[in-house]
């Protein structure tokens, strides 16, 4: 939902948007479908997966062979469904691909609610890559610089939901859940589940996820 | 050879060394073999290959139909052969697996030559990313923060195979060329192959180099 929602406010601040998902050894692959799905309904020029293999290295239990815990929000550290260095390596990739594209921002959706133990989730992380990302790339060398958007860092689940509702996003198509079924079916119980139930509820707003009976 | 001789300075730094390939989709994969038999003989504890599909942003004569040219050394602007990020997308994939492991030090072979037009081989790109790797991840938040060297930073071509013979690599299971076949023969005439070259010339030392005939 984090990401439908950013997607339709590059749309709506007039940006043609390239959409990327990455499949990096994820469980819950059906977030995959939901991202294309939804990159076309928002009017994305086009949306495209990029594989990478965190399987390989794993240290968390959305890409070993971890459980994934009932919600433990609240609890203190990092929680095991932390995947060691993702943001940083989607990122990357987003960069890739910019520099490609000739592109001139990079949009993500972290938020302060996912700093509840995310590192790679604040404030500080996205001014560092995009520092980073002008070092690194011709933008920074010969060009006129690249931009880091996060624009949900400060807000709430509620406020995201609210965000999304009125700029026409169609929480029904897409996924949260860590442990999603093949469908995009919810759990209920994880943290990602009780984030975004919390949300709509603080936003007084139904919720239309689908949960596995 | 830059990354051979990395991981002999870190082995007599008196380091455990985790040796890490990227099979980022580049033509030569001959090099990813190499890798694998250099990191054996210098005494690595593990050496592993992890994938990163970046033929599907291309942009790069590495990976994409874009053909390797004759060397271009000395021109201005950033080469063909550059890929768009691919640094930063190493150093990240690096940054996940020295998060696993508990990692104190990544350790990567960018050096002031191959700054002769990439972006990401610059001291201000590494000091960026280590900045971001301690923001980015527990070792920042919880731990005693990672640093990221290259040692190779300062050195020319010359200085590197020198070093390298004092610590005792054994340069002909190294594969540099852009061009290398299956068996890493090289073809003498791409950037990489000319700057080899000229490195062993400078350093006085014979140049175990397979060629294709």
């Amino acid at each position: 939902m984090d990401s439908a929602v950013v997607l339709a406010i590059a749309r709506e601040q007039g940006f043609a948007c390239h959409a990327l998902s990455v499949r990096y050894g994820q469980r819950h692959t059906s977030e995959l479908d939901a991202a294309a799905h939804v990159a076309r309904a928002l009017g994305a020029v086009e949306h495209k997966t990029v594989t990478v293999d965190l399987r390989s290295i794993g240290g968390s239990a959305l890409t070993a062979d971890i459980e994934v815990p009932d919600s433990t929000v609240g609890a203190a550290g990092i929680p095991v469904t932390y995947v060691p260095a993702r943001n940083t390596i989607m990122l990357s990739i987003a960069l890739g691909w910019a520099e490609v594209l000739g592109a001139s921002d990079l949009f993500c959706g972290v938020n302060a609610v996912d700093y509840s133990g995310y590192p790679d989730c604040r404030p500080e992380f996205i001014a560092a890559f995009e520092r980073l990302g002008n070092l690194a790339t011709r933008a920074g060398v010969e060009g006129a610089g690249l931009r880091v958007n996060a624009p949900l860092m400060a807000m709430s689940k509620a406020d995201i939901v609210r965000e999304g509702m009125r700029l026409g996003v169609d929480f029904s198509h897409t996924v949260s859940c860590y442990r999603a079924d093949a469908t995009g079916a919810a759990c209920r119980r994880c943290d990602a589940c009780r984030l975004r139930a919390e949300g709509f509820a603080a936003a007084g707003t139904a919720d239309p996820t689908r949960y596995v009976p």
